[in-house]
């Protein structure tokens, strides 16, 4: 069978995912994986990463997404969350996933607009 | 396990659609119905498939992505298609796919161009 994969969409000069479905372990290491290849690949300033219809996330996933953020700023792309659910929400700030300096927006629109605000800076 | 489904990603009025991977036929059937359930949700009024990952494609898999476009623009949706790799383009032409008025576009950035300016028309 397909191995499954989460695809990264390049527009311009931002990145974007959309995680659709509950990710299991494997699925976001490699997730983890891909993006940061596609930053150095592209050269990509900016990632929105979509969560809208995420409406659980369990610890292991919550820790990944928290490092891939971490690690994306130290490659020096910009990184949104979008579409946080108020359980996933809850989660995160429960587990401590240290996202104090995320940015953050309600949808993929909104969640554009604001890397190119903040990337005009 | 998860079960592989393809996300699809609303942008303004458009969906965007990145596939990365080779489908498997229930797949592609997953997508179908996924798809055009998007369409009528979100009223999208355009849609770009982006194939540049994939270089090669088998007639159920063609024949697929033929009726999805048909049926998408029963529903009032344009799609384009990107990224279009020379051994997909032979497999497709071959196979008689009638993908005759088809928009097509070299990558994502231009598919959403070209869709702004047939909408636009």
């Amino acid at each position: 069978m397909n191995r499954v994969r989460i695809p990264i969409l390049k527009l311009y000069d931002y990145l974007l995912v959309s995680i659709q479905w509950e990710l299991d372990d494997q699925t976001a290491l490699q997730f983890q994986e891909d993006l940061l290849n596609k930053i150095h690949e592209t050269s990509a300033s900016g990632v929105v990463i979509d969560l809208t219809s995420i409406d659980f996330i369990d610890s292991f996933i919550a820790k990944v997404l928290g490092d891939v953020i971490g690690m994306s700023k130290l490659m020096g792309a910009k990184v949104v969350l979008t579409g946080i659910q108020p359980a996933v929400a809850i989660t995160l700030v429960e587990l401590g996933i240290s996202l104090n300096d995320v940015l953050t927006a309600l949808d993929l629109e909104k969640g554009l607009e604001k890397l190119q605000q903040e990337l005009e800076d």
